[in-house]
């Protein structure tokens, strides 16, 4: 039963459950039978009662169904909150009659406000009932809060089975952690050590590279699910997630191609799967609350990976770079003000170059700062910093900053 | 010779040079004879050229004359931008009749543009014909760029001799460091290094504990010069500065008097100064770009300064918190979520207690938010954060982010 939208064996749904005063705000999705999975979450201090929960579950290494709410955290609210988070669970596992250590539980909102516990335990019990018409795209629908749109990619492969990515995110989102939240669920078969090494060498090229404002969320996950319903095998061992880690930014199908101790079926997995997480992260940054344009900066010939990356965050979290570049103009200086303000980083200013899009930076050239005015006007902005230094680099997305930005966060509840 | 408005024996000026197309934009205050000085310089690794020939020329310990000019500040304008500032400076000494060594340049404005040489060069000849005319206010207005009001205090000490601290800075301004531009004159006497001392102690309790943007001016300049005319001596030795630096914050009247190995006039002048640079660090705040609430935010109860300081930072910093304050929302979610990103520094989260000015948040009690909210919407805010962990504490200044900010950051120059 593979078709081509959906891997097989999963079934998905999204509703209203009245969290939300309107609109989808309850979303499942569901394999017939338990996966392999691997899942990580926010490194924020303070958590959401259904991380906690998740933790404990996706430790096992097998999970098999994915509960998520929108416009209330539970974060923050007390042991009530965290009480509800195993009633819920439990009240779910039943309906569906599985055992509810196999619930990925998930909230996104508002921090602070209790949940409402009838609400939640009404549509748990829905679940089998709202499955009956499968729906991923509802399932994206409802795990939406200030995004603008849903984000979803999908591929199918060649050498057997598909993988489905679904994420939400638009705020509250820094790079030194998995995106707000992001599922792959597939019908390939992946056992859940592969998949740990996996989840974490994909995140790090993908969500953790991702900023729209530097703040970080408290309910952030990123988990993958793999059912094994297509009968295709795929592998990702040490020696590939070491090689994984070394390749340059961002990862080339060639790249994945060479990976070590894999056959061609997983190179494969792993090349699409890199994709749909590239996708989700770019979705997510060009959604970045308000924003106007997508940004992708290239921090490249660095002494070292950690050198381009501390770099790379001073640009695309600072403030006056983000207003230029949402004002489509070539501040340079600001440029040099965010190199030079990692004061751990020296460079030397004379080694720099800098591009955008297509264009070099060359303040002296006739129209050189009008053409990459014009270039900024477009919607999604491509940066590069050679620093030349070494051979190291690193790409980060992020977005520019806008009134809009302004105007939803300080509306935006309570 | 002293009178109320300024200490003995500097004169100051503010005119048009021709650099920014209309306004003052060329300042000077002039000391009639040398004086001891001190000053701190921006910690970003690309400085501008005033910053070079200042740094050289403070590590004497001795001042004379500090050149501003706005509009434009001589950072990334290559060898020729360097060489203007070592040719004007000279031309400035040789129409004042005092060693070139003994002038402090500045400059604050757009980044890699040239400087206009003849202008520059016209101007410092001018200075001495300026001068006659002394004019404190002029210099203060010819400073500002992005600011939207001059930034002045003036104390007129009772043991003998005045201070005087004029500051300017709007944006890319990060507690790192020093504020953007800040001068304090005096005609006390205090050796140079009793004053570099104290001008570090004091900007570690002011400029250092502000944050409009998160950005590090490539520009930051705070000089404390101070000539004797008012023939009073005052100390601030080693032990004095150790003491200081224990203090809790912000320093009262009663702390100062408490300084060991000082009279009382020293003490007076060191209670004295850190009000002016208080003062002048919360108009910086108040003043952020596109601002419209200054923030006051004290985290207490850490079990280190450090700690203390990592998470008030973090808050003061936070894009999602500066615009809830703007939008007058009690979101302490979002107070959790900055608490929480400061990964290597967990707070149990049942130890908190949040303060809004005069009011507690118990969101638990009938219009506690409402009350908040209201209290929110004034141009003052004034937030603690109680860990409950130990007995350290840190106050930090900051402002709300507004769609101005965005406007005027999108908008200005290039």
């Amino acid at each position: 039963m593979i078709d081509k939208d959906h891997p097989a064996d999963f079934l998905a749904a999204g509703w209203h459950s009245g969290i939300k005063p309107e609109g989808l705000d309850f979303g499942v999705i569901h394999s017939l039978h338990p996966c392999d999975a691997a899942a990580i979450f926010t490194r924020n201090n303070f958590v959401g009662n259904p991380i906690i929960v998740g933790r404990e579950n996706a430790a096992s290494g097998k999970l098999q169904t994915i509960i998520v709410n929108s416009g209330n955290s539970n974060v923050a609210t007390g042991p009530e909150g965290l009480q509800l988070v195993r009633q819920y669970t439990e009240v779910a596992a039943e309906s569906l009659g599985i055992d509810p250590g196999l619930i990925l539980p998930c909230s996104t909102g508002v921090i602070g406000r209790p949940m409402p516990a009838d609400r939640m335990l009404t549509a748990c019990r829905e679940i089998p009932e709202k499955l009956k018409q499968s729906d991923f795209l509802a399932f994206a629908e409802a795990i939406r809060t200030t995004d603008a749109y849903v984000k979803m990619r999908g591929i199918e492969l060649m050498s057997g089975g598909y993988i489905l990515g679904i994420a939400k995110g638009a705020g509250m989102i820094q790079p030194d952690m998995a995106t707000m939240l992001s599922y792959i669920i597939t019908d390939v078969s992946i056992g859940s050590a592969d998949l740990g090494r996996l989840i974490r060498a994909v995140a790090n090229r993908s969500f953790n590279r991702l900023s729209v404002d530097g703040d970080t969320s408290t309910s952030d996950t990123f988990a993958i699910l793999a059912n094994g319903a297509a009968g295709v095998h795929v592998r990702f061992p040490e020696e590939a997630a070491r090689m994984f880690a070394e390749f340059a930014h961002p990862i080339t199908p060639a790249d994945a191609a060479s990976l070590p101790g894999m056959n061609g079926q997983s190179r494969e997995f792993v090349s699409a799967l890199m994709d749909i997480c590239l996708t989700l992260t770019r979705l997510i940054a060009a959604d970045g609350e308000g924003a106007s344009k997508l940004i992708e900066l290239r921090v490249s010939k660095a002494q070292s990976r950690e050198q381009a990356l501390k770099i790379a965050r001073s640009i695309i979290n600072s403030p006056l770079i983000k207003t230029a570049v949402y004002g489509a103009d070539p501040n340079w200086g600001r440029l040099l003000m965010a190199i030079g303000k990692v004061f751990d980083e020296p460079v030397p200013i004379e080694n720099l170059k800098i591009r955008f899009g297509e264009h070099h930076l060359n303040p002296d050239e006739t129209d050189n700062l009008k053409i990459i005015s014009n270039y900024l006007s477009g919607s999604e902005v491509e940066m590069e910093i050679e620093l030349g230094l070494g051979n190291a680099s690193e790409t980060v997305w992020g977005c520019d900053l806008t009134e809009d930005y302004v105007r939803l966060n300080s509306m935006y509840t309570t």
